[in-house]
């Protein structure tokens, strides 16, 4: 089994290999500057662990990986735009519209969105682009909440963040073939993975379930998410040994 | 075979009963926004009379057509922004960013787009969607091309036009199972047929095409692409009488 850094590994050099359109002219420059600035890739190593788990080459579930990661990348593009989070900087570098104009930044993320169902074409079954484009929704629909406003904070990092998590588990499965009714346990551990990585990620930024559970009860939410994460990795009957140490590093991450 | 406006009536009555996915939330509301303010639905008709003309119930290919025609709205909703052409009206109706925000009109062209493939997920060949996801990238590649400024007015034409009126005959291939050794003449006559609106659609707005080779010029460009895609389609063994009648339309448009 490969670790989560030999998978990161393997994402990012996926990410610095992926041939873009040719067609896509001049606008690939903004597209390749959106993937370098970076993150944790943590989406696609999910990805990869599980259908390494599930019993298949983690190269297999690369393809899945890597579009989830450019879905995951558009959506922060888009985000950042002036009319949405106004934010000109991501992860220390100007954000894509800063760096390139609002309009570039509006066409790039629309082609790492385009880009990203290309790559799951190369699949046979059509079950990986279904669930991609249904997850996108999911998460458009969760930015559609956070703009407009919602007293439902739960549905709205359901959506907005759980979507692509569950999604990262979801497309692993497809890629690495596992029958729909063994799929269960595995899905309800994608849930239990978003769910645990919002709670860490408001606990880091003082915000969202801190505000509503204070500091301790957020944490204690966390734990309980990740206690679940595991209890559902119990279920099933394969080497998720990977997938533990993942579950692990999200509940302690302080970046 | 079906006429034209039968065709349209068929593709209207598809985007009607389009079922969103329900986790846009309220966002669907300006995807609908944007799909009723109309037009002459030009690429699905097309998309649905090369179908029926190559051997398949127009109803086969209705998905693919109602995706391109969601992509095509996606292009016009985010080309409408005001970082883009910033136009506040479209079709006699307030732009989709005019009538909901920027943020929401921003979000209401991810979400066409992300739609668009969902639909195509449907087909049990993945060749529908990877045919989408191309000529998505090359229309964007052709938006790259319109902002940036190129002096390749052809160029530009041929993606960010033409991309799309190229699966609109592509798409129905794939839809009704035409072998590709066969898809040649069919494709050429795609091509053409892009090339055509394009020209009619600069003698009508009396730019592009008509700056650089006056009325006349422009107008003769016209009737030449337009007798090219009549020859192309009397290669093609099968009755084309629609799509004849189609290419003739667009030739004498004036709207």
């Amino acid at each position: 089994m490969r670790s989560p850094d030999e998978l990161r590994a393997l994402a990012e050099e996926g990410l610095e290999r992926l041939e873009l359109w040719p067609q896509l002219e001049g606008q690939a420059e903004s597209v390749r500057y959106s993937l370098e600035v970076g993150g944790k890739r943590v989406r696609p190593v999910i990805c990869l662990a599980t259908a390494e788990a599930a019993g298949a080459e983690p190269e297999a579930a690369l393809p899945a990986a890597l579009a989830l990661e450019l879905i995951h990348t558009f959506s922060l593009v888009h985000d950042d735009l002036p009319a949405l989070d106004d934010d000109e900087e991501r992860r220390g570098h100007p954000s894509t519209w800063k760096q390139y104009g609002e309009a570039v930044g509006i066409l790039a993320g629309d082609a790492l969105h385009a880009e990203a169902f290309r790559l799951v074409t190369g699949y046979e079954t059509t079950h990986v682009a279904r669930e991609l484009s249904e997850a996108t929704l999911g998460m458009i629909g969760g930015q559609w909440l956070d703009i407009t406003g919602t007293d439902d904070e739960v549905s709205l990092h359901k959506l907005k963040t759980g979507c692509l998590f569950a999604a990262a588990v979801g497309l692993a499965l497809w890629a690495a073939e596992v029958p729909v009714a063994e799929q269960g346990p595995w899905r309800a551990f994608g849930d239990e993975l978003g769910l645990l990585f919002q709670i860490v990620d408001d606990i880091l930024d003082g915000d969202g379930y801190v505000e509503r559970h204070g500091i301790d009860g957020a944490r204690r939410l966390a734990d309980e998410a990740a206690d679940r994460a595991r209890a559902r990795l119990a279920e099933v009957d394969a080497d998720t040994s990977v997938l533990r140490s993942i579950v692990d590093d999200l509940a302690v991450r302080t970046a």
